[in-house]
């Protein structure tokens, strides 16, 4: 097996999609982006799947864009078309219709780092560091900046931007990057323990509920409270959630298909 | 006395309200809800008092809709009313002139913790736990997570919406979502204490800086700026503030009738 | 030496603006706002800083308005005229396209907090203190809450304004104003060290970075990502960003003039 993105089904409902570049830290080549663009075209039409979790192979999960092949090419219509699909990719994460966990076990920087602040939840391992490093090369991470500021604070967020330098997982955690530290033999089975309890809940309020979540975030309170006033209206007409009531007031567990 | 808020004047302007069908963890019924919206109505027109307390009678602090009476009429139609209505409530709370506290002595569920992170301030007891766990009945907390996101990170609100697990009040503070964790027997004096601080405060700058602070926080830092400095010439040009600096440049406590 | 704010090169790319007016803590009369325009006006021009630090000369950081100024003439045309000032002032820290670090060696209360609020990045004393202290005196800090409310969550925003009560250097960390903490007689040179760091890198990258971070946040996430991707192209074609690839890809360090 030699794909960029090796697909697992690990049980019904969970695939894990695993960057499988480890020589070259998982970077995000050309070649890598349109892999995982590929992978997440199939699964928003998998009416399966309800957990994606994101993996790297080998020590890193994922070092940044492939400097190699964006120094080979240096042209500003070329950059702007590849930050473009990068940026595609990374929002195609969000708008992807199962929830997605980052599993980390090494070094995530630069648009790694974004992968992560991407996902909707994040494991890691204890060893595993973060960084949006670029500034160090003199390429201010701007596309990770987008990520990375909607997960933690503004001066955190520029102390790591301006310094370059790399945080733990400990203080990525208390900043709200990522949900949970564990030990590194344990990541792979925690993500996996994360992603049993949601694969217990019905898909449509998971689908719902994530899509709901971040258009209401964009925008003012009142707009949001309209939108999601209107998914819970919808949501508690599926089938599946008069049937969880239903079950709440039975005191028993919900039947359920999906 | 068989109301479903009660309302006390606890001090010269201080009203405590409290969520009174402890045999239905104060779930918000229809009923609930018109009564809240009838209290938060007349305390919008009320000048005299400054801080609004709301607490839940018995073991929990608020359960979230009635279950049973959500599962009674089920159409799209009734839905969308009812979640509707409860928006006006909790925007209600935002946009009610006074400060408001939640004094959470139990367990804030769905719209309860919803309730909670649509106060101004909030206290616990170290013994509280607040879920948003509509997901594990499949009825995803919509409009819950329009107020768990303006208080807690992104990846922290969707592991709460996502597995919808408990977390204690310690981790509520150390989130954002609360401010204040206390002994169970000590949550209703510390939340007078704090009460106390903010009715020292002059009416005129409470309630302009409470509709300025949820009406900057929409908009870009630009347009925030110019509502601020609009707001606070008009505080300046209020009486009390004139007195309040005067009397601080007289190093002499402030004369304040209101 | 006499004037409201000491300019002082540190040392190449770095200067350190003081805000001189240690009888009256520091604080922000219309001079006071005056010169610190002027200083930034001029360092807006200036190519060859990449960092300024802004710290205050005696006991107290800043310690927002200057009362007595602000009392002598209480016209609403008056304070709204000094508060749009004030708020040029501040956004234009955000604007400045240096790097803005606070260097907080005693208290930063009001628009003095405000002030710490709009930097970049904040070193702080252990012993410094921050509080948005109007509230005392009957004049809400509607325009500091914009700053603050932009690094801390709302509930804990929302204690410091109604309370108006201070809150010690390691509570500022934790909730996310200011990036670090150290002994008293160190701040300067910790200071020091964190403005070494970003004056390793090359400018284009700071410059393009810090207005990219600021346009950004205020956006839908979409829109961010056109923003972000269009400057990482611009940035990208710029010498020292090609360089620094370069020197990556050869495991040796950049060679870079600026």
């Amino acid at each position: 097996m030699n794909e960029l993105v090796l697909r697992e089904a690990i049980k019904p409902g969970l695939v894990r999609l695993t960057l499988n570049r480890p020589d070259a830290f998982n970077s995000l080549s050309e070649a890598m982006l349109s892999a995982i663009k590929t992978e997440l075209d199939a699964l928003a039409k998998d009416e399966a799947t309800k957990v994606v979790v994101i993996a790297g192979a080998g020590k890193a999960f994922c070092a940044g864009h492939d400097l190699k092949e964006m120094r080979a090419a240096p042209s500003q219509d070329y950059y702007e078309g590849l930050f473009k699909r990068c940026s595609e990719v990374m929002l195609g994460i969000q708008r992807l219709p199962q929830v997605v966990i980052a599993q980390v076990e090494g070094v995530a920087t630069a648009a790694g780092c974004q992968l992560v602040a991407m996902c909707d939840l994040a494991v890691a391992a204890e060893s595993a560091r973060f960084a949006v490093s670029g500034v160090n090369l003199g390429l201010f991470c701007s596309t990770p900046s987008v990520a990375l500021s909607r997960n933690i604070g503004r001066k955190q967020a520029m102390s790591m931007l301006m310094t370059g330098e790399f945080i733990s997982s400990e203080q990525a955690r208390d900043w709200g990057l990522i949900n949970e530290v564990v030990a590194k033999d344990a990541v792979s089975q925690a993500t996996e323990e994360l992603a049993d309890k949601i694969l217990k809940k019905p898909l449509p309020a998971l689908r719902l509920g994530k899509r709901l979540f971040y258009e209401q975030i964009e925008g003012n309170i009142a707009r949001a409270y309209e939108l999601a006033g209107q998914t819970m209206a919808c949501n508690m007409m599926d089938e599946t959630a008069l049937e969880g009531v239903q079950a709440f007031i039975e005191k028993r567990p919900p039947n359920w298909q999906k």
